[in-house]
C-alpha cells in the first residue's frame, strides 16, 4: 500500500530476493534505493519477535490533512488521545474494512506513525485519508455543521449505539481506555451512546470496541 | 479477578501501597506471601512500556478443563491454532463481554497463559471455561451430537455470517491471520461462513473478528 500511495515519500527498501520478485509480481515498482538482504537481517532490524514478509521500507510519515479535505466522506472516525500503536494499527485497519472514509486524531497526544502501527493496521495508514485538528471539539462543530450526527462512544452513554438515530454522515469518537472521550469532547457531540455487554466484563479492547461501533454505524447508513 | 477464582493457585504478589489499599477495599483478602513495592519494580520486571496498576501477581497457569465440563453453554469460542498473546488476550476479554460461555483450544499450537495475554484479558481468563482438546475435528464432532451449530469463519466463506441459520447452540470456529481455520477442522464444521467488508481491506485482525462474530452470533440466539 505505501508503494501505490502517491503522497508517500519512500527512502529506502530492506528486501529479500523472494519478497521483491513477489512485489514484481504485483507490478510494483521500486522507486528508491534498494539493499538486498537475508531475512535475519530484516529480524535483527525489527527486533526478534516481529513477523514480517520480508520487506521494511524506510519511508517518510505522510503529512496530515486537513478536515475540509474529508471531502463527501459518510463514515468517519475521530480517536480523543488513544495513542498504543497495536491497538490504533488495528482500528485503522478495521475502518477501512467497513468502509469508513476518514480518520481524525489531534495534533497532541495522537499515536506516532511507526513501524508497529504501520504493521497492525496492514496497509491502513495508506488507506485511510487522515486528518489532524488541534481542536477536536471545534472540528466536531465543523462536522455538525456539514450535517454529520456525532457519536461519542462511553461506556456511561445515555443509550444503545443500536438505537442512535443518525443522519446520513456520522462520526463516531472514541476515548482512549480508562480515560474515555474528554468531558468537552463529549458535550459536543450529539449523543454519547453505550455498547451494551451481557457478560461479567463489560469494557471491550478500544479496538475491538471501534469495530463492533463502526459494524453497528455502518449498517445504519446502509440500512 | 485471580483472587476471586477458586481454582487459581495463587504463589506469591508484588504489590504497591496504594494498590494494596485498592485490593482491601474492594474486599480482596490476599491468601499468599506478599512483597511491598514501589511501582518501578514493577516496571522493571514486566518491562519498561507495559501499563500496570502497582499489582503483579505470580499464580499457577489453570488446569484447563475437559470437554465435558462446559455444560450447558449456549456460546462457545473454538481456536484453531491462534497463537499470539495479545489477541488471545483480546479474543478472551470480549467472549467474556459478549456472555460466551466457554472457549476451546487445542493442546498443541495454543497460547500459552502469560502476563501478556492475562493483562489483555483483563480479567477473562479467570471468567471463561476453558477447555483442552488433543484433536478439534472430534471435539466439534462432540459439540455437534450436543446439539451446537459449529461455524467457521473464513474470507473465503460460502455465506454471509449474518445469513448463517444455527440452532439453539453454537460454536464458532477462528484460525490464525493468514492460515485461517485448517482445512480439516473446516470440512467438519456445519457451515464456512464470512464476514463481508465493503472496504479496501477484506480481512480485520483476528480479534476485531472475533468480537464481530461473536456480536453477530449472539444476535441470533437472542434475537
Amino acid at each position: 500500500a505505501a508503494f501505490l500511495n502517491k503522497r508517500r515519500k519512500r527512502l529506502s527498501l530492506m528486501v529479500t530476493r523472494n519478497a521483491l520478485a513477489r512485489l514484481e509480481e504485483r507490478g510494483i515498482t521500486v522507486d528508491c534505493p534498494i539493499e538486498m538482504v537475508e531475512p535475519r537481517q530484516i529480524d535483527h532490524r525489527v527486533g526478534g519477535d516481529a513477523v514480517h514478509q520480508g520487506v521494511l521500507l524506510t519511508a517518510r510519515a505522510l503529512d496530515p490533512l486537513d478536515l475540509d479535505d474529508l471531502g463527501d466522506a459518510r463514515l468517519v472516525l475521530a480517536l480523543d488521545q488513544v495513542t498504543d500503536p497495536h491497538n490504533v494499527g488495528a482500528i485503522l485497519r478495521s475502518a477501512v474494512a467497513l468502509g469508513a472514509d476518514g480518520l481524525i486524531t489531534t495534533t497532541r497526544h495522537s499515536p506516532q506513525e511507526s513501524g508497529v502501527l504501520a504493521k497492525a493496521a496492514s496497509g491502513a495508514v495508506d488507506l485511510l485519508p487522515h486528518a489532524e485538528v488541534t481542536n477536536l471539539s471545534k472540528a466536531l462543530e465543523a462536522l455538525k455543521r456539514q450535517g454529520f450526527t456525532c457519536v461519542a462512544l462511553d461506556s456511561a452513554g445515555e443509550g444503545r449505539l443500536e438505537d442512535v438515530v443518525i443522519a446520513d454522515r456520522v462520526a463516531l469518537v472514541l476515548g482512549a481506555e480508562g480515560k474515555g472521550v474528554r468531558p468537552g469532547v463529549r458535550a459536543t457531540c450529539d449523543t454519547v451512546a453505550r455498547l451494551d455487554m451481557p457478560g461479567a466484563i463489560t469494557s471491550l479492547n478500544v479496538s475491538n470496541a471501534a469495530v463492533l461501533a463502526m459494524y453497528v454505524l455502518r449498517n445504519k447508513l446502509v440500512g
